[in-house]
């Protein structure tokens, strides 16, 4: 048999293959529902406009600098609701816990659960315990899923983008994926590096609040990170966005051990980051939301580049020396298991 | 360290340990929401009470006689918003998947889950997939959540179970267990046994239907099997149950395995069972309707017992040699790995 026919960790990355599997595998199964895949999907139930999304967590190891998979766990469906100009309502929580797995570790992720939901006034009203036997799972894995309530008025969707809209992003990228990664390896490095783990769900209603419909698209930059997201949203929009990388903060360590890894800092996760795609006459105003939002999660926004045509989707990167080259999205393994 | 201190298997089986993490690490969790430990939560989102739910599914084997962990993963969602007196309107599907994991066996499985969720007419709406390096997990675990719309009128709880109350189940017990313990341990047995997975919202809409608020309480007797599901509804309504041998179906073929296991069946998982209590005076209406119901899941249907008494929480067994015995909470590691 072909290489093909079996699951690769390249298949979980965010990037082409993931893309190939979801097409291959899964757009079958959503093909019913008229779901474009974003974040979550926008159900009507009754005359309300329902959010509702799911994610697994597989991050290893489970504490890391910065947070652990328990608050990872609570902000990531946070964030996938917030993305699809959403309230955040509820949230559900399962996990999956190897045989052997130590009582202690687990009250400190139910703890830290706990937490998080409280911080971002998102109950947990349901959940499910399953265990395997030693060996048939790594540790702990956790699902949360989340319902939210659309915003009214409102409509976040990446085919609303068009030319000539700017696009901002909340701070430096690549902080969680490099975290992560330090944390696995063992890795030690002049000044750690923190996960940006956090929840966009305030920062949202604010910029919701300011800027209404004038807020096009939003979207978490997790696995693939920002050269998948931008990827993904040009294609749903089809057009050409353009980026300008001296607009792009990346902290010296994270740059320095992507240089050191060849990782390139625009593939590589963040998990409180917001990229925005806002009406140009927008931009100014939705920079300085960002900069005044709360939990001071958008102190270090900026305008990173715009859309500058339509028509076949591509993502362009004006380099600091003048250059531009294409952002393609991310191919290979990248980071396993940083989510 | 005791051994205490790490997770067992018993703590996923569904009987005493389980209750006793669910108590220790999990109603902390959910303390701050009033959601009783039941199948689904019911929610208000505006003027509506929505049912919201989760399952992981980590059986073994993936395929077994009588389904496989797609359709389990469907049906086992859709019964737990039935058993809220919820129509399910919407699930979510987060696969985790093991390295090397076969291309076909992930096609056959999201064929089930696609086929499944077609029959039930609850469309998939959102997912996930997660893959971790060889070893970390074994083959494929599935998670489902699913959101519905609670019939108007109508509560079905637990704490509406009062003495008197009619109790009913549709058909034969242990069915899915045994099927999925035959098929892990490939036992030989005469006259093979298939799980009895299906969806029980078409049923429970019927009787919803016919009996409204005279429904009192709904489970599926699943992990723990109808012992368990009796004593949760014994406890949550502070009263004593009394149930017939004579009267519970358990197939010659479960009766047999179970008893050269030394399993009781009143311990064995079941998938496409409900358990239901209603009102004394609307039983045999409520046997008539699950008789007829769609698909012919009811058509064994009878009435087991009845609450006998308010007070301290028990179950008690009338045997078919005139004795009667006290039915516990089931306790240690009985099936693992069964849903």
């Amino acid at each position: 048999m072909q290489n093909s026919d079996f699951i690769s960790l390249a298949h979980g990355a965010g990037g082409l293959l993931s893309q190939q599997l979801i097409r291959e595998e899964f757009m079958p199964l959503l093909a019913a529902t008229d779901q474009p895949l974003n974040d979550a999907a926008v159900v009507s139930v009754g005359d309300m406009r329902l959010a509702f999304t799911t994610d697994s967590f597989v991050v290893s190891p489970l504490f890391f600098p910065g947070g652990d998979i328990g608050s990872l766990a609570v902000y990531g469906t946070v964030n996938d609701l917030a993305m699809m100009g959403a309230e955040p309502r509820f949230l559900s929580l399962a996990l999956v816990v190897e045989e052997g797995f130590p009582r202690a570790d687990l009250h400190q992720i139910v703890g830290s659960v706990a937490q998080a939901a409280q911080q971002v006034g998102v109950p947990i009203v349901t959940g499910d315990t399953k265990v395997v036997q030693r060996g048939g799972a790594d540790g702990l894995f956790a699902n949360t899923s989340g319902l939210g309530v659309v915003y009214e008025q409102v409509q976040v969707d990446p085919r609303r983008v068009e030319v000539g809209d700017a696009i901002l992003i909340n701070g430096s990228i690549g902080d969680h994926g490099i975290a992560v990664m330090c944390a696995r390896e063992e890795l030690e490095v002049a000044g750690e590096v923190l996960s940006d783990s956090a929840p966009l769900a305030a920062l949202v209603k604010e910029m919701i609040a300011a800027l209404g419909p004038q807020v096009h698209a939003l979207r978490d930059p997790t696995r693939g990170g920002l050269a998948a997201t931008l990827n993904e949203i040009a294609q749903q929009a089809q057009v050409t966005v353009e980026i300008r990388q001296e607009s792009i903060a990346i902290k010296p360590q994270v740059s320095a051990i992507c240089e050191i890894l060849g990782l390139d800092p625009l593939h590589v996760a963040n998990e409180g980051k917001v990229v925005a795609f806002v009406a140009a006459e927008a931009a100014q105003q939705a920079l300085s939301t960002m900069k005044s939002s709360p939990l001071g999660l958008g102190q270090q926004s900026s305008i990173i580049g715009e859309v500058i045509a339509a028509g076949p989707p591509q993502v362009r990167l004006q380099t600091a020396i003048g250059t531009t080259r294409i952002v393609d999205m991310p191919s290979g393994e990248l980071l396993p298991r940083i989510c």
